[in-house]
C-alpha cells in the first residue's frame, strides 16, 4: 500500500460525504496494521455538534470490524489547498498510538506526511486517566 | 432480515467495544433500506468528549459507504436490562428519518421496539436550519 | 421567576450567540433551584463536531458555578418556530434530573412547556452506569 | 492578573467539578481581552460524549458573556503531572485565536506555558471554511 494509493481512497470515500451544512467534503482511509484499509467521510448532523469527522468515521469503523493498530491515515478536503484533521479527530487518532503517519492531501501527488504526535504534542492520553493505549503492546514499525 | 437476526448481529460486534474508561459495552446493528447491515460499537477516548456510540458508528459507516435511508437499528448493552441509545445518537439516527424502527435488546429473543419518533419527539431536525432530510424522497416501507 | 421572565434572559443571551457557519442564534436561561439563573448562547466551532448549544453552556456554567439541581429551562431560538433542545443537549439536561421543566419559546408571550422526560423518554442515565443522578437527594419543588 | 493568580481561579473552580464517572477533576480560568476572567470545570455525563472540559466551559461561558478575544487560560488537573488540554479543547480555543497562551499548571508555583497554536500546529481554523476568527480585528497584546 503506497502513500498514493491511500490518498486514491480517501478521494473515493470522500464523494460519500454527507454536509448539508458546510457543504466542505472530506474523505480518509486508514490503514491498519493487518494490512486492511478502513475509509470514511465526514457525516454532518442538523444540531452540529452531533458532527462527525471523516478520519474518525474511518477510525470508528476500523474498532468496530477489530482493528486498534494502525499505521497511516489519509486526509482530503479542500483539493487546493492541505486540509489537517481537527483537534477532535488529532485526540481520537493519538488514543490509539502516537507514531501514526498522518498524510495530508490535496491529490495523490501533492501531499505532506506528519507524525499524529507533531500534529497533538503533549497530548492527553489514556495514561492521564491511568491506562494503557492500545500501542503499549505494538512491536515497532 | 428477522429482528432477531440483526440483534444477533448487534450482539457479534459488541464484543469489539472499546471500553477502557466505562467498561459498558455496546452493540449495534442498522439495516439500510438496500438490505445491507451495517455493525458499529462504542468507541471510548481519554478525553471522554470525543467517545463514540455504536449506534453512531454504525450510521457513521452506512453513510461512508454510500446508504442514507435506514429501516431498522438493533441495539444491546446491558445483557440485564434495556439500553436505549442516547440523546447524541437519537439526534444522528432522526437526521435520517423520522421511521427508523429502534430494537432496543437485551437478547435476541427479549426486545422492545420503538420508533426514533418515540424516543426523540419534537426533535430539532434538518428542517429547522432550512434543509431536507434524506428521508424526504423516500418511498414508504 | 415567572417563565416570561425566564425567556427574556435567553432572548437577551441570546444576542451573544457565535454563530459563523449556521447563523442559527439560539439563547437559554436555566433556573437552578436555589433561584440562580445560568445564561448560554451557542458557540460554535470550525470543527462543526466541537460546537456547543445554548442550553449546554447555561449547564455547564452553572456547574462550574456550584449548582446542579435544576427547576427550568428557557430556550428561544428562531422566533418564528419553536426551536427545540437537540438531542445532546437533551441528555446532558437529564442528566441533572428527569422533572426539569423545558419552555420552548418563540417570544416571551408564545411559548409551550414540556418535561425533559418527555422530551428524552427512556433515557441512558447516570444509572445504566451504576452512578446517581445528582436529582437523587433533592426534596420536591 | 499574574499567573499564579489565574492558576490560583481554575483550582478554585476545579473544585465544582462534576466528574462521576472519571473522578479526574479538572479547573480552567480563561482572562479575556477585556481584563475579566471566565471560569469553567469539567461537567461529565452518563452518555460520555456529551461530556464537557473545563477548557470550554470557560471558554463557551465568556462568549455567552459577550468576550470572544482572549489572552490567557490556565489548566489544573492532576496536581502531581502537568494535565494538558484535550485535542476538543485546543480546536475551540484556536477558533478564537492562534496566540492564546496556554498555562498547564500543577500548582501556582509549579507550571509550563504554551501558545495554542503550539499545541494545536497546522490547525484546521474557521479559515477553512472561508470564515474569519474573532482573532482577525485583534489589535496586539
Amino acid at each position: 500500500m503506497t502513500e498514493e494509493q491511500l490518498i486514491q481512497m480517501a478521494l473515493k470515500v470522500r464523494q460519500n460525504a454527507y454536509v448539508p451544512y458546510s457543504e466542505f467534503m472530506v474523505g480518509a482511509a486508514l490503514l491498519g496494521v493487518s494490512g486492511e484499509v478502513y475509509t470514511g467521510c465526514n457525516v454532518e448532523c442538523a444540531s452540529l455538534g452531533a458532527t462527525n469527522c471523516a478520519e474518525r468515521t474511518a477510525v470508528f469503523k476500523a474498532v468496530s470490524e477489530g482493528e486498534t493498530k494502525f499505521k497511516a491515515i489519509a486526509v482530503t478536503g479542500d483539493p487546493n489547498k492541505y486540509t489537517f484533521p481537527c483537534g477532535i479527530c488529532r485526540q481520537v487518532l493519538v488514543e490509539f498510538g502516537r507514531e501514526l503517519k498522518v498524510i495530508v492531501a490535496k491529490t495523490p501527488d501533492d501531499y505532506k506526511v506528519f507524525t499524529i504526535e507533531e500534529l497533538i504534542p503533549h497530548s492527553f492520553t489514556p495514561d492521564d486517566l491511568g491506562k494503557n493505549s492500545p500501542e503499549e503492546d505494538q512491536n515497532g514499525f
